[in-house]
């Protein structure tokens, strides 16, 4: 796999981007090329002597696209962005995939513009792995599109399910609509609609409507919802569980002597947990529906969360994700209608 | 005050509701008529032999609205059913407000069709605090309604910002509006026309967007969203508290004996934590926009969240919340378009 990674992208680039690459080329079976600022990237290349031994490779571009710029007018407008650059390199053969832990608006209208949809895709979607005690849950929309119609959320149902299916090695995966109630009449009018597309699908495992707290207890291997529910469940996920932690470190640093003794021991486990809980340790949520591989990584992704979006990224495109695809929509009644 | 129990409602009815009413009347000024089937009643005060010393009375309803029936349907066909009979106490001005532990959807349905709407207001919106470092934010409409246009993302904002006023003494509170992203042209078409209403009215402190971490950190007082996303967020939290407690358990269990006994020691601060963090602690959640006080209380309420919630009622009757709500209308330029 050779994957374009925009080194520039994210609160930690371009340092931490480069150091989870040099991590990368040594772990996985990959090559990498670094699109970004040439200077800078080689600067940190640096603290790497032998660097030039791995498959790493610099392209430059001299733009980068900011947080608070307009996504799709930035990309039209900075041709020399490190993302619309890296993103060029897949639509032009050169890479596999791109990586890109940057503005998630960018790279997701980057994917579009460039890249384009698979045929019979309306609206590509972010599917985002929630951790749940025994592995995880595909969450998805979780912020690529807003007010999408029911056939977008149905496709996403079929996009998510493969991908559970080929990447996350999930057997017949159980797809639910995520939803205020469990019986088919609950919902809004996106929801009620989409679950009486779904619950004549025979080509995937619709398992009925998912509430909210089925996100995070494992009950359904991929949850199906719009992007603006997604992103608000995905960030108050990480503030709660934020905030959590925050107040147990408070309650302890309150306690007597015995409790601080006490956390002290338990704080590696605590630790463990609190970091198996960070999304962001998974490294990365691929873009499914756009035609080629994209992965998308948190903004504050370190060395390591690039490590593992890389790894992912390693397994998405080997597992050959988007032909999978295209031959499901092939034979799928629902878009031929 | 003078409440309308309804002592069939809830998965711990009606034995926890009774017990709640009984510790509330001993602990707070009120008085208490318990709706519900009087045998099944009585023998439970049997338990507390001078439960006639205390202002608690019966009142004798037959029926119970299930809940997997449909709510508008079942109250206008069971007109003897605990929460109709309930409502229809305040309708009547027998007593000063109703609380309910049974189907959500059939409390605001009985609250609609027999205590009505405010004039000027287009839906009602059930207004739950979530607990935060320091005290709680109130997210509204947390499932009363879906599909709701604009204007009555607004006008919850209101009433929210006179709840938190005048019950919960936050002075000029912060109000946002749930969305995916701080700028104002981020978001849904709901969510962006919602913006426009807001930002250009005087008589409540808007203070932007917010997102879904903003939920549990205290930035805003009041955080207005569609119901159906309030819906989702609020057990996509009861269920990840649950999963992170869950985990802590099991991760301490696997661990060694100097975890164990650590963990012993630190057991009542993570169970005080675990505890601030169960909405049902707060014990119920107003319904606010309609013709009369109305408090929901979570379908697992127990005697101790019930007594809350009694309390609740207490401080939302004696602070006339409903007044204050109908005033602001009045003065509101907003609604006089």
């Amino acid at each position: 796999m050779k994957l374009a990674l925009d080194a520039m992208g994210g609160d930690n680039a371009p340092e931490e981007i480069v150091k989870g690459a040099i991590d990368a080329v040594k772990k996985y079976p990959c090559e990498i090329v670094l699109v970004g600022n040439e200077i800078k990237i080689t600067e940190i290349l640096r603290d790497e002597p032998d660097w030039k031994d791995f498959p790493l490779t610099i392209k430059h571009a001299d733009e980068v696209i900011e947080m608070n710029e307009h996504p799709a007018d930035a990309v039209r407008n900075k041709k020399n962005s490190s993302i619309v650059v890296a993103t060029q390199l897949v639509k032009s053969g050169e890479c596999d995939a791109v990586l890109s832990a940057g503005s998630t608006g960018a790279a997701v209208a980057a994917a579009q513009l460039i890249l384009k949809r698979i045929h019979g895709i309306g609206r590509p979607a972010i599917a985002t792995p929630i951790p749940t005690p025994d592995g995880v849950t595909l969450l998805l929309d979780s912020g690529a599109n807003v007010d999408s119609k029911p056939e977008h959320l149905v496709q996403s149902g079929i996009m998510g399910a493969l991908y559970a299916e080929h990447v996350l090695s999930k057997k017949n995966p159980r797809v639910g609509l995520l939803n205020i109630g469990e019986e088919e009449t609950k919902g809004n009018e996106q929801a009620k609609e989409t679950y009486q597309i779904f619950k004549n699908m025979t080509t995937i495992n619709f398992t009925g409507n998912a509430e909210g707290r089925d996100i995070p207890n494992g009950k359904f291997d991929v949850i199906v919802c719009d992007g603006f529910v997604g992103n608000v469940v995905l960030k108050f996920g990480e503030g709660l569980a934020h905030t959590i932690f925050k107040l147990i470190k408070e309650a302890i640093e309150e306690g007597g002597v015995p409790v601080k003794l006490a956390a002290l021991m338990l704080a590696p486990t605590l630790q463990n947990l609190a970091k198996r809980l960070d999304a962001s340790e998974y490294g990365g949520a691929p873009l499914l529906g756009v035609n080629g591989y994209c992965i998308i990584s948190h903004g504050s992704a370190d060395a390591k969360s690039i490590c593992s979006a890389i790894k992912l990224a390693n397994d998405y495109v080997n597992n050959n994700v988007l032909e999978h695809i295209k031959t499901a929509l092939e034979q799928e009644d629902f878009f031929k209608q």
